[in-house]
């Protein structure tokens, strides 16, 4: 079974006037949003809204193994994650479900 | 039930190289690829990789009515859709399958 886009995320200037576009576009399910970042649910997949100079626009990838791309940082939903780069510089996510094993 | 992210493009400036990295760094399945685009396959949603000059990054949405927001382009594997823009110019491709009653 291949791995899971977890989410993408593509940088707004402005949150509440992107957050209304895409519930107005889009059949969608606002999930989360604060200053700096949303987060949108689709069926399949989320798409995150991120101010630049908070997050870069990146794709996320639930995987197995995450750590072995690098330290992985705790999030309070479950997962832990950490960034890399693919060839060109694009930012790559790779999360995935905290295990007990790692607490 | 809310729409679907159908795929996810990012710009990558040498497609072969960008193939084998995310071929080698994820689980997934390489469903497409000619000189200017490929199309890699999840589990949830596909990735496509693109170069610039031919494609713009986008995230691309599967929807009702994609013919509301623009004149369809059809495409080889059932599907048509249209490019839009987000209020921060990010592109968004509208897109369905195509509908008996369109032909």
């Amino acid at each position: 079974m291949a791995d899971k886009l977890h989410h993408v995320a593509i940088n707004v200037t402005d949150l509440n006037r992107a957050i209304e576009w895409y519930m107005h576009n889009t059949d969608c399910v606002l999930e989360y949003s604060d200053d700096t970042w949303a987060l949108i649910g689709y069926e399949n997949c989320k798409l995150a809204l991120t101010i630049a100079k908070e997050h870069p626009p990146h794709v996320c990838f639930e995987v197995e193994g995450a750590k072995t791309f690098g330290k992985l940082i705790k999030h309070r939903d479950g997962t832990e994650s950490c960034y890399i780069k693919d060839p060109d510089g694009n930012s790559v996510e790779m999360l995935e479900q905290i295990k007990d094993e790692d607490n």
